[in-house]
């Protein structure tokens, strides 16, 4: 039969398994999204309906995607963050990149008219590249999602800054431009301050920090995520049975996702939030 | 600064470049469209609306990537052939996999009204996954399509017999499903022909087939896709000028996307169209 | 020149770098041991000159590369640990698996006539296979260890009570075999004790429990080890300077190295040397 | 059992097969030989006896490894080039470096006294670090081998310019070095000619050409490597049957390995040798 001639073809397929007890780190980012920004006059520095949308559809990626356990946005990037024991499509990276990455595009493309009204979505639509990247300690995931919101202060400080010279104070972007360059914080800051009477710490949390979305669960017998039952001892080799893992899934479902707009860098909201980064039931690793 | 500090996370991210002079193949798959299908209640065994939307916005994918020199689509799958000499996105296996399957995606979602004007898209809306898959020889990347399409021709042959037995035969699935455990081809043939009058081989080509998409050149000056000038030396070491890429890549864009359900195992597709897999300028391994 | 002509091939090699902050195990194989076994007449069920060998093969190997912190041997097999620190050969697989091999392979070469003075060796010569496995936490990889020593003892056990069932109690290998199968640890006991008075538990350790190599540190500034200064913060983007890396490198060299067959499942041994697992300055994931 | 516990460890194991149908080439080098060329005083700018025993010892690597179809070799280098159809240890990369550097490592120290039977080897003995690559097409293969062949040629062109300054011009080697600084070959040619009234061409074929290993059949039913039954279709999906692939074993195993120095970057070693890189039977993908 003509299928037991070509199906050799099929070990040319390479396995992409990632390695297991790593937290797995799904980012997508918007592709070509400064021609988007121009195409929709976006407003500058910062798009609230825009940032809304990207909010909106992290939400329902989460909500799809039980294993994630929190998810980070700034500008048109997302990360979403596995916990280090899913088995989610057997870990395997294309799967979970692509998996990811357009349900947030279908969702992006489908709630886009709640987000803006007025302007029709036209073709070419907006689409977004993904990747994995493992992270083998939960310290080093946490240096991670500091990097990430690190990296919204520093855009969002100099794009605010730039966006009020061009904008209030009516600079050419050139101008402006060159007079920031090699600048730093403070002078930012100072620029804003003295020149526009703007105080950089009261601009949005949201354009500051970005958004955070994380599971809180509020019926009387979850214990925020981690079941009850942890008595049993390791089980890396006998992972938890069906039936728990069903039920957890549902718990999870039911939570809702709340939304922050929130420092992730200090221990704040670590320590208010315990079980996001927990160990699953037997497999403490000590971290 | 911060950004110092947590960078080194950077670091976590491993390089996933394709190996070089392999024809790669992105295929995507719906995911969960089992249930898409009764949720909109496809056609069986074969919905002519989705399998229009399916090559529709598989016609817009390669006018989008001007490197996918052939695609071939079959229920709700399609695999994207990009040229072995491509170095689109450094050829990274998830930048690759994620911009294709997101633009799919995409296109599916904008253009499904106009394939199913009478009901809307809800939530959870359609996704893709996808994948890259390297084929170091023409050879075998031909032997991968055929692969393809003996599974379309496979899949459909049993869908149109027991889906015949269904719904002219009045059989229930179970019933259809048990006679046809165990039977061959010609079984299948002789159950359509005798029972319902019905010549397999007079079924749409497009469901027997699946569709093949290929660019045509019809300028006088295009040599259908391989520029008039071969006449330099090997050239992988020393990639082609920037103004020829982009020259190239003006008359691809230029080119029409032909739309065929055509037999692509045996040798006449390919005698009749020798530029689609065709080496570059310079890059003629003898194969 | 001809050179650039051909250079281009260099783009083939993939990069093979493990993943950082993973404690890598290049475990070595002895290739083809049991005809070797046979060859040369090895004792059964343990041969105390190859053993010997196998251990004075390992130290000069940990004594050549100062990143191995622990080594595990056992039959005809041995586990490197390296710090999940190490940047040795940028932690490329195949450097570090090849180097380490071959300098053991080396050593068992040349190292064999002063334990095997009766015996010199011929063609085809002794040679081990390797490879390089990374765990991302240090209960894993302790997890790993214990699974060696888990298997020197199943195997020991076997071995020790199939041999003396047919060197002193005469019977066939068939029959030996045949009665050993299903049984369990305790049955094995017991045929040891009651047919042939042995006390399994009398038998020699190193047999029991293989062997374990690692650094002890004797002048009075070293800690153990670890570098008396351990102030600096984080370091994993900043690394130790190459002065700090040097001193290191120097105490390592004059460390001696410790050979024991002890156990090292429980917490026992770990807690005697904290050091061995130890982070690096500024390194702690907090595990 | 204690073994049910651990085991899971061993899902951190990542699958390292090679893709199928590249040609692998596994190349090992010299670790720190240029330390090694000083302690045992080898001469310069080639030492016959070091070349010799490199030599001796990739025929015997290319006796135990049959599906090594030729073997290249200069200075302290060697590459050896496995069929694209072998399926050697699964093609797993570790399995493949780390057996083929152990085995020449072995002959290196035990054949070190043939070679040089007034040098005893000492601590630290020598050792050779290895890698596998992947070359898709025959041609491309045949590129990186011309590579080598290139490297072999301005190495030596310029070592033996330099020593020929040194030993007998007399000059000091920063002067020698300074004054081949941008120099091109022809510059090279002329300072030996004219100076010390050597023609580079009558150097030694083995220094200026490096060395070939390849099986040569003799026996008249082989016909050079391939079996005379070539009338099977294609059989990647259904490799050889065992019988028959003992039987090519056994051939290869007869075949007398053939040392030459000799061009291999033009047509005529290959024309000469067609079966070297010949297709298995059924295998051909038309390069």
């Amino acid at each position: 039969m003509a299928n037991t001639e070509f199906g050799y073809v099929r070990q040319f397929e390479q396995w992409d398994g990632l390695p297991k007890s790593n937290w797995i780190v799904v980012r997508i980012d918007g592709r070509g999204f400064t021609k988007l920004c121009k195409k929709y006059c976006f407003d500058k520095p910062n798009d609230r309906r825009a940032l809304d949308l990207m909010n909106t559809c992290a939400i329902e990626v989460m909500r799809q995607f039980v294993d994630v356990v929190l998810s980070y946005g700034q500008s048109d990037e997302y990360s979403f963050v596995l916990h280090e024991s899913t088995s989610i499509f057997e870990r395997r990276a294309s799967k979970l990149a692509t998996s990811i990455a357009t349900a947030f595009t279908a969702e992006y493309c489908m709630k886009w008219t709640s987000c803006f009204p007025d302007q029709a979505l036209s073709s070419p639509y907006p689409t977004f590249d993904g990747r994995c990247v493992c992270y083998p300690k939960r310290k080093i995931l946490r240096d991670y999602l500091s990097w990430r919101q690190a990296d919204c202060h520093i855009n969002n400080l100099y794009n605010t800054t730039f966006w009020t010279m061009v904008i209030k104070g009516g600079m050419s972007n050139t101008d402006a431009e060159n007079e920031l360059k090699g600048t730093v914080a403070a002078d930012k800051n100072e620029i804003l301050f003295s020149r526009f009477g703007i105080n950089y710490n009261n601009e949005p949390m949201m354009n500051r920090k970005g958004t955070v979305l994380y599971r809180a669960y509020h019926s009387e017998n979850a214990t925020n995520g981690v079941l009850s039952d942890t008595s049993s001892s390791r089980k890396v080799a006998d992972p938890a049975s069906k039936t728990q893992l069903e039920k957890e899934r549902k718990q999870k479902q039911k939570a809702t996702i709340e939304v922050e707009h929130v420092d992730i860098i200090g221990n704040a909201f670590w320590d208010a939030h315990p079980y996001i980064l927990a160990s699953k039931r037997g497999e403490d690793y000590g971290e």
